[in-house]
């Protein structure tokens, strides 16, 4: 059973988030809310997704598994105003789930959840250093860098956080000192990434005030922050390039 | 003789209503205003205009059929702004017209309605049920069939006005009760469209507060609705595309 | 020795001027201000461009001469907001560029100016008439004619400065007499341009409230207007089109 009503925008924001590196998620629904855990493609990045029952108006869930197709979900949303309510219900014997927004009634058909990849394992890391900044000033670092190449380095010096990107002939790099962060935990760490993960992931990160950011040497970066008021919280895990000298 | 002086932005819509069916136009001008029939290549839609002369500040016309490329017109008011007012002449001896807006002179050659196809046979249908809403709203349902299917059910049933599009596997469905409409004269009836047709039809429909709608059992639709405060009238006829079950 | 402070949107403004007929320039650096003298690949349009010194909040160089791809120049400007200073220095060693824009720091490759093309001769042309007028009523007249041809002719007859095109059955013409222009020098001539260039050249012309237009009979056209105040001066200068008849 599952049977909620959500803001439009929120439910937009949602799929935007878990949209940047899959198509297709399994959904799982409990009585505490929903939760997605997902992997791209390649195995290069990996998110989760957590909101809370209070997220939503009215919610009613059992434990389950819930196969959807993210692109489908976004052209529904289409017809939403951002103040619009959207209501779901599972239809489990047909499979479906109806969706109604405002007057418009859906009938989306679900995907099979075997037929998704599994959810992956989320390791465990301990990353020393830890910035806290604002989500704008990180994807404004990360558009620089795309001007100039496809990999970009973040890392930690003193108290300075840095993004450093290197072209064939020229370089960009920002520097932020802890005076220009929210928070920082300094250790001397740095690591490569790629940035055609990097520019998706944060598009939706650039949306919040506060984004923190876990380094280590050449160890994959955590990404997260918090949606609807803390409610909803995302994390994104993104695995380093070698750096070839 | 044609001469006349009309709002840039009455003549612009005016241009859109009729380029969605057809690029060249036959237009009918007389002393009481302008008008024109067309149907499109594929013979399924038929589009009636009717323009009063008193949309004009000034206008004098004999009878007559004046040959006219669309796209050049939609080109040309391209430097008009908003509150431009728009004065053409026909040039009879040389088959073309003076267009005049601010200090810019067109010279635009005319065809030879002859070359131009036929207006239409208007068929006298009469339809059973009609169905009168906001502009917005017919807009709004077609985008969302649109993300669905390639074609769409308009019908009334009982006191409701539906719309529903059916793809492989989900559906959308809106009901608009009686009182979510300006008016209703029900009667059960349903016809399915093409989206193709629908959709460019109702992007200049959508700007009206009052839009007609006309149904019948698998019969064509008729969508009217008035242009400059009534002085303007358009009619739509869509052919219904054969339900496959 | 080059060291020079300035707004961001003056240095965007400066490179679009440029950019409009070249990808690559030597820039002239003197304690005076920068130049640049440059003419298109094809020989048919040349630019100049002066800024003084004053128009930097600091300004410090020697005679030199400095190889930039605009390209990347405007790519680098993408992170700056419209009221972003911009730091430049030279680096005589290492043959790059610094440039700083707020918290990020560029190290930008410069180019061997000797495998720039080299700066053009500009040819000492006594035009007959002049005509001053506004940047955006040249504009607009360009794009008209876009809308019916590849070329244009702008001339001048007795107190009326007009522009023409003239398509395989269409014309486009607009008078402005001396009453709607800023001043006029009036000569009998007339020239044809080509629509290519002109329209990119008229895009950052079409900023300045007062552009001066040189015109002769069949000689090429002199387009000059000012940028910061009057504190930078902007030339171009383009070859007539053989009128076929």
């Amino acid at each position: 059973m599952f049977r909620a009503t959500i803001d439009a925008y929120l439910l937009r924001d949602s799929v935007e988030i878990l949209s940047v590196l899959v198509d297709e998620i399994r959904l799982r629904t409990s009585s505490d809310g929903i939760s997605v855990k997902a992997v791209d493609p390649a195995n290069v990045a990996m998110v989760t997704f957590n909101l809370d029952s209070s997220a939503f108006d009215d919610f009613e869930a059992d434990e389950g598994e819930i196969g959807l197709d993210l692109t489908k979900i976004s052209d529904i949303l289409g017809v939403a105003d951002k103040n619009d309510k959207v209501y779901m219900e599972l239809n489990e014997n047909s499979q479906n789930m109806s969706i109604n927004i405002g007057s418009f009634s859906y009938t989306l058909s679900l995907l099979d959840p075997s037929t998704i990849r599994s959810e992956p394992k989320i390791p465990q890391l301990e990353l020393p250093a830890e910035i806290i900044l604002n989500g704008t000033d990180l994807r404004r670092a990360v558009k620089a860098a795309e001007k100039i190449s496809d990999h970009m380095l973040l890392g930690v010096n003193d108290d300075v956080f840095y993004m450093e990107a290197e072209g064939d002939t020229d370089k960009v790099r920002l520097d932020l000192p802890r005076d220009q962060l929210i928070d920082l935990k300094p250790d001397d760490v740095r690591s490569l990434f790629s940035l055609d993960y990097l520019s998706d992931i944060v598009k939706p990160a650039s949306k919040s005030n506060e984004v923190v950011l876990e380094l280590g040497q050449d160890f994959p970066i955590k990404i997260n922050f918090e949606i609807a008021n803390g409610i909803g919280k995302v994390g994104y895990l993104l695995a380093p390039r070698i750096e070839s000298e």
